[in-house]
């Protein structure tokens, strides 16, 4: 079995909080597998009745974790968290499946995470001297201890209390058995939003899954917002506040679903203006457009417009793709890319072709995709990229390879057109990226591509080091 | 739970056979993998090694069926065959699950079959009464039963008297302990390719397994040919000859993926033709062309080549699908379709949108497709259909819903423009049909469309009669 | 993994049928639970409503296979037949668990069967040779074949004829979609008992399953019977008639549960008997007596009783046993006999022993616990058997090993007792057993002591030889 | 589905630690299998090998919870701790599941518990108090945190802390990354022993466990020791001492195995000699001795001994029992009894039966087994118990029903023979009990007979309180 490697960064995680809806937990469900693509290593749902709280996660997709309908007869009651994780390299395991659920002082206390925290490791070390024992090797926890030995005298004061002690990128919702709070970090690295289900609260960090279970989406949470919602209505705190958001602009470029509003805008609205800029930056000679499906569609067909050339459908994306493959001994050529992109001959013999891809992080996949494509017939082969080299690791939440393996990092241009073997290279300007993103001057941060770290790193933080450094196994 | 409709016929299955290769049930499950599109409810191989034969069922997509790589080890051989049977109404079954596997004179005798035939129920019940036992309610069981009463002296001779005998639609594979054996109805109705990956030989059902593989295409199995494979080579067999072949013109429409090859030619390149005369039998006046997922992308872009109105992508489609989804008991608006497709609000507001869908059957999930592109905010929609209303059952292994349910069965277009609540609704004509297909002067079978039956019906046909008849459930 | 082997012979089957009961599956389950012993492979259950037939059957303990409640839904109807499965070597297979199925012109008919047919080999050429083709490798299979080519007008007819033509050992229940029929081979070989339950009929293998479900003992089919039931009442038939019957002597030596009633007697007390007499045959000069659990507790009793030597518990069983068990690279000592036994240190200690059993197969677990027995401390160790030396085969449905391996095959008596280890070995002499069973003028099959087989053997009788024959292996 | 009640009290787990041995987890496995008789509602490892922890845990059978080999590839390491859960009234729950893994400052540490703390209330919530967040609602938790909050230098000594603060009963087994540690309370209430496997140590609840894997019995843990091993050797620490030892008196008369060496003698010996007692003073006038097998099975060989009544065997019992059984709507007479006993017809007509049964809890099963051993046609039933009536609750680790429902609680013993329905009732006296224990001067818990309780009861202490009050349930 050898894992397919989607050659693109990992996000880590999706996210949703229900309040007020009499079948929470399926609301919760149907909300996660709207962001399947947020995170498909595992799932989890904890809901709460007032009185009790009830917990379910498993590994895999959405739909096998509940794939038995009498989950949903258990999870019972009106309030919901849920979370999608995303596929870690290394064996999945359900130690670390959120949401986490304690008891702590304030009886039980549910929390789920998209983000990363910087500073958890110290936070972690500190709390472990004085007598603090950890279940996960996630950072997320370091703030379920904090709280609870916070001695303000609500809930919300104590999730505030580590909140603020806390840094880096969090979208958060957590329970109890009779709230909902959800909170996001000052800098609003990661989006949330918010809305309504008839008398019920959705919180999700894509609109996307309003669509789903027929929400109607109110706002975003805002940067540096906590929101608490009980029976007796909602209540807003502010955690802190920053001079400048720092988006994470690569929601934009890839992460979230271009039918989602993110940070203000349709995502697709602002990647088809990604492939029109792509398209004055980097023109080509070509006779047909196509992309890298189905991240790079909108981007391909903005490229197209502005340049003219025809947009055609190359490489047709294989649907019932899952996390391995068993291959015969003697390896089938190209196999990693053609479990996922078979290539159209009609369309592509003897055709110059650009081919469009929303951003590039090793290259291997796309090398062999461009290989595939030549070996289909194409005359000369065009990589045009929607955004800029990546150079820069990610400390907020999103899991790149380490910066070594960037093949932006320490290659030129030319480097890179060569170890790719195409006709010509192009990617769109840190400029172009900005001129296309809504509210540019609100502020986002660009650090994988610029290294401009909107929050300082003290520390070492990589996403998988305690996990390492822990040295528990589940088996 | 709540079955998701795709409100497609279904097809009856893909098939694959392999013959010399050391790791025969890989390159068998490989191209089951790529033939996944052909039959979602079950998957099953059947491998021989010279002496034993081992077999492997189960129900549910490729990637569950054989999860355990320890499968493999199991179905020893160089010979394979495979099967993934479509998704029926009701509950799915281990029994009628193929390729069937039975013992008879000759030793232990597997097949698996795509299509459907006309005359199996008088077969049936001619066998039954002189003492046959059927273990499945497959049409293709009839085969067997009548190459087992053959006194012929080759297996070869034995399936050549059956298929002298049944009539109907048929790709079929077989296997015994030391040989593979291709055939195909001589009307030619399903598709049967024959490919090479280095010294072994492999038969599909489309060339898209190949691929996937690395196997070269060489030719199609001709329409009445059977082939058999043993260590000492080939040889080739007559079943039967007809004055035109009549290939399903719904391989083109709808069920082949648009990187095969079938029938001579690339789908993909069909598909666009049949946008093009789409266009211009059927114009509109509109702003965007949009098609439905991911079938009718290519129509969508011959559409939008020949009418110059901008192609782009106004649903996204959401592929983490499953069978079944757990909804709220208070249902959720247009859930069923939802879950399948999402409107990109940016898109389609204040847009006068064409729809270009590849063929209507119930017209149920198009008109909640039609009135959530309504409510994100289009003007005016228009579907265009590229192919011609369908009025008449298959009776060759496309399984439709009962002919009362298909919605040009008994109205006009214009109620049924009505029902949809379009503002226009233009078909694609037969001519138009006819004029974009590959050679079409050899024939091909239009019964859906023109109610022409190139084999005549002469006992009731209906795939699930049988189930229903024999009264055998398993649990 | 190694499997736990008990060094005795297995039966094929227990078999349970039920008519006229609301819950007849739930009846047919507990029955097969209290017929456990007597199958430990696989249980299926086919119930009939009158109108359809239902199927359900697994792999493993019944409580395994049973264990979703569900399935209890969905076996409807107020007939109901049921099997349990012996344990073969080699990997058990959901191929061979019965009830066999099939669909045949009189509609669906199953059939479980506890037995061995002595012919069949012969049966099944024949009706290969002549088209039908088989499904299992059970020897039971030619029966439906048969009955399936028959003209007779009804099924029972059918049946008969079948069963006029198989010669060999049979208990048998059928099923059809509206009856029960049972039927018992002339020589009355296996047993097979008729119960009421209100206004139910029950048929089982032995009356503990009666005593499970509440049910009343009314009288054994008589060899030779065939007794159909159906809403109209009951109808007997006659198979055919042979001069003397040949009841399994094993059965009351080890197969049977000491609280069921067999061929007209409480198995416990014939036991108890064959314990006194094997105690007047062959005294030991000892301290106490203890038995192999839990098989031969009884006959070990009525040897304490007979020559007052004390009873006592000398060895405890491990019931949590499952079939097999994962061992250390570095083998334990006595490990196999281990994980079934653990002496009892302050019973065996400075003890002069004897170890009641109830046979002897290959001596190989023997020998291992005699060590056992001696390494707690035993001064001296006496086996006493309470059945004569097992030479021959058995062809009726008893699966011993082969016959180079029956350790009273060729080797003294003086031969196994240096074998074994032991300070003396007394087997119970032949006429002592037939001293000891009930009704012993009508006849009791003997073979495996005496050689004598009631029914002429032709044919190269092998359990399992059609099943590597038949070269098939399901995965 | 109706849980088949034991109608015993039910002891809290068995556990197992190991160091040294190569294939630690599987001589864990092993010695778990071995006291499935002391817990079997799941079942949990935990290994090291020095830097690396791994853990597995399941709900189920030992057979079930490590029924794939792969498991023991990946529970690496020389270090093994090991736990068999009881079977609680309500769902069972993977939370609450042993050996408890936590990551601390000192690294990972885990922690398996056999008994009962008695003041766990009070320190979690002073723990709680002080921000401590607990993932279990099991009372072993506190120790954990405690340790974790000290600030002692080494593990031992936090352990140690953490130990001299706790109150009750505990026999304990510890791993970290390179140590394995084993403690018993000062009471000795719980027996654990110490054995050796070649180099390797091993300690176990019962000694049933080294005979399985071969290893030899050294002694038992003393009352109050608290023993580390590492690579480096072992070395001994004192928890504190108390004026007299605690043992808990009913593992003789029924918790531990019959072949087991607890508290310095055979178990088998001691039960034989309450049988012996019982004779003594409560005997009888009737035909034939039987036990409820199989914990009454040597008690009531010693009745038989001195009384001079044949000892039978009268009750079988079926050995393939699980947790469930479902029963028909219309319910079968004394099934619940039935389905674990049958009455042996001939043993028991017309005899008067003496019942030696070891205890009595809530009476309920024993009642209707009197009745089914009536029908059965016993003319007289005695039931003798070979131990004084249980009335008062146990807070050292043994779950019994709540206080009220102990029959012999309010009830006199004429109240109990007339709810029985039995023509003569005698118990054991304490002192009958008393005498027939080893070592009767060091001190036993006799609480649930007498009342006299060796640790103080300060706080409430109910097995399933804080489960009930924790709130979470999962899924």
């Amino acid at each position: 079995m050898e894992p397919v490697s989607a050659d693109k960064p990992r996000e880590n995680c999706g996210i949703v909080g229900v309040f007020g809806h009499p079948e929470a937990a399926k609301i919760a469900y149907l909300s996660l597998h709207a962001l399947q693509h947020r995170g498909q290593e595992g799932s989890g749902i904890v809901t709460a009745d007032g009185e009790q709280v009830y917990r379910h996660v498993g590994l895999g997709l959405v739909n096998d974790v509940y794939s038995d309908p009498g989950i949903f007869d258990q999870l019972r009651g009106h309030i919901a968290i849920g979370h999608n994780r995303y596929s870690t390299t290394g064996s999945p395991s359900l130690l670390n499946t959120q949401p986490i659920l304690v008891n702590c002082k304030s009886g039980p206390l549910a929390l789920a995470h998209n983000g990363n925290l910087v500073n958890y490791r110290s936070l972690r070390h500190i709390l472990e001297r004085s007598g603090s024992i950890f279940q996960t090797t996630n950072d997320s926890e370091v703030i379920l201890h904090i709280a609870a030995r916070s001695k303000a005298p609500t809930v919300e004061e104590q999730i505030l209390e580590a909140l603020r002690v806390v840094r880096g990128a969090y979208s958060l919702v957590f329970l109890t058995t009779d709230r909902l709070i959800a909170a996001r970090d000052p800098y609003g690295i990661r989006p949330l939003a918010l809305g309504r289900l008839g008398n019920a609260v959705v919180v999700a960090s894509e609109t996307c899954a309003f669509d789903l279970i027929g929400a109607e989406y109110i706002r975003d949470i805002a940067p540096g917002e906590m929101i608490s919602f009980d029976s007796k209505g909602e209540r807003t705190y502010r955690i802190g506040t920053v001079p400048k958001t720092a988006h994470c602009i690569f929601e934009f470029v890839y992460f979230s679903r271009p039918d989602s509003q993110i940070f203000g805008e349709y995502v697709d609205k602002t990647r088809r203006k990604l492939g029109k800029n792509l398209a004055l930056e980097q023109p080509a000679n070509a006779d047909i457009v196509i992309s890298v499906p189905d991240s790079s569609n909108t981007a391909a067909i903005g490229y197209s417009r502005r340049t003219g050339i025809k947009y055609d459908i190359g490489l047709i994306r294989n649907h019932y793709i899952g996390r391995t493959f068993i291959q015969p001994s003697q390896k089938v050529r190209d196999f990693n890319v053609r479990v996922k992109f078979n290539p159209v001959g009609g369309v592509l013999r003897d055709r110059r072709v650009v081919v469009v891809d929303d951003s590039i992080v090793r290259g291997t996949t796309l090398r062999r995709l461009v290989q595939m494509i030549r070996r289909a017939g194409a005359r000369e082969v065009h990589i045009r990229v929607a955004s800029p080299p990546i150079k820069h690791p990610c400390y907020y939440g999103m899991d790149f390879p380490t910066q070594d393996e960037l093949i932006a990092n320490g290659k030129s241009i030319e480097e890179i057109r060569e170890y790719l073997g195409v006709d010509s290279l192009g990617y769109l300007s840190l400029e172009g990226l900005l001129g296309a993103v809504p509210n540019e001057e609100r502020g986002y941060c660009t650090a994988c591509f610029s290294g401009e770290y909107p929050i300082p790193i003290t520390e070492k933080v990589e996403k998988l080091a305690l996990e390492k450094e822990v040295s528990i196994r589940e088996i």
